[in-house]
């Protein structure tokens, strides 16, 4: 197989996915568990179906495909690892961040990839590698900053939290809307500004935060106290607990 | 002014920042720093234009509008916490999550507020609340557990990190992806499986670090080893630092 082919194949894949994906995603029936994957984890309706339809097509090829609910299917001679939906959380609440992701190797060995393929489903932006790397179309280089201040990075840490997933977007307004909307329990900002007051502005939050009270949230400081007698002006400072009103007096024990 | 007021005058403001901002977003122009904002902090050409358009349409109301960059302007009798775009960050790096928010006040107080919105520009996802809250038309509800091994969560911790933002999207394709073109300088996973190995398996992070490496960037795992030599196996886990080739080493040092 060359990496023209290969990528032939992961287009028609995903869009084959994308079709059926967009219309599940955000939706309650997309997250209902179906079963049990290879991996050894609960499989998601939006996951069966995406890899159903990606496995069908690849079979079609002479290809050997490592994938994470029905392990490994086929006898041909290139490696694919496959995840029809890396991202599966986001898809099912409807955050633009899910993508599916295929990566060919002429043999069982990762360096002897020769073609790799992300795309992200939710706005079609494409990456892809044959030896150079592309986003739509487009050469990219990976930043050349040597500086530990350096301007972003993303980070998972070991995890020594009892939730089961722990979520940065980088936007308060909408992260605190999916508190509103049930998608996420909570919303935790601990950060300080350079004089020790609270990170988060008026206009970052304010919105949001009536949007989930009336949603039936619970929102204090870190010491419990309301936020309401607060001021609409560019002093005021907030460090917030945001969640429905069963978990807020646990999470503020934690905290 | 009365909340369906307070909506109609959002939804304008929403429509026109949306025209101007979806062209920039993902440009190198959009990120292009053009002052100081009345907050402190250096203002983007992108938030510099929104905000523009948003404060303008504004004031042909009886408002008082307090912002990022231009601090408090006119002298209605509606206070609005206006952030034209929330997400700056991600506005600019094509990141899907950015918004423009509203929050509507009778008075300086918090507390008397009567109306607020909050819009995805990137998806039109649209949230507000009048008293009761809705996202595209539908009412929302906060999630009502009570367990603190709950679902998922926001979190910023306190900084105690050297990188100036930190973030957690939960794709680790897309992710990587982004270290690849540029947008972040560094993708970092440390998480464990039960059994003590990497969290990471062959199928959601091979094609991203093969796009990775051809754009320039190092990649291994925590002590510095190569993970190329690696399988493309159900059982092979992955924990990896993947970064431009400049910071790696300090990073490795770090961890």
């Amino acid at each position: 197989m060359t990496p023209k082919e290969a990528l032939e194949i992961s287009r028609s894949v995903a869009e084959e996915i994308e079709r059926e994906v967009k219309k599940l995603s955000g939706t309650s029936e997309a997250g209902v568990t179906v079963g049990i994957g290879k991996d050894g984890t609960p499989s998601k309706k939006i996951d069966v179906i995406a890899e159903k339809i990606a496995i069908e097509y690849l079979l079609q090829h002479d290809v050997r495909v490592v994938s994470e609910e029905a392990g490994v299917v086929g006898e041909g001679d290139t490696y694919v690892a496959l995840d029809p939906i890396d991202g599966t959380f986001n898809a099912v609440n409807g955050i633009p961040l899910y993508s599916v992701t295929l990566c060919f190797s002429s043999s069982i060995k990762l360096e002897d990839t020769f073609f790799s393929y992300v795309k992200n489903l939710a706005t079609g932006d494409e990456y892809y590698s044959d030896g150079r790397s592309y986003k739509n179309g487009e050469r990219i280089n990976a930043s050349e900053t040597e500086r530990l201040d350096c301007n972003a990075i993303v980070y998972y840490p070991v995890r020594r939290y009892p939730f089961r997933r722990m979520r940065i977007f980088g936007s308060a307004s909408l992260e605190i809307c999916m508190v509103a909307d049930g998608s996420f329990d909570c919303f935790i900002d601990l950060r300080k500004s350079e004089n020790g007051r609270g990170y988060l502005r008026v206009y970052d939050i304010a919105a949001s935060l009536f949007i989930a009270k009336n949603a039936g949230a619970e929102i204090t400081d870190l010491d419990g106290v309301s936020i309401w007698k607060k001021e609409i002006s560019m002093e005021e400072r907030f460090r917030v607990v945001v969640s429905g009103k069963p978990l807020h007096k646990k999470l503020l024990e934690l905290l």
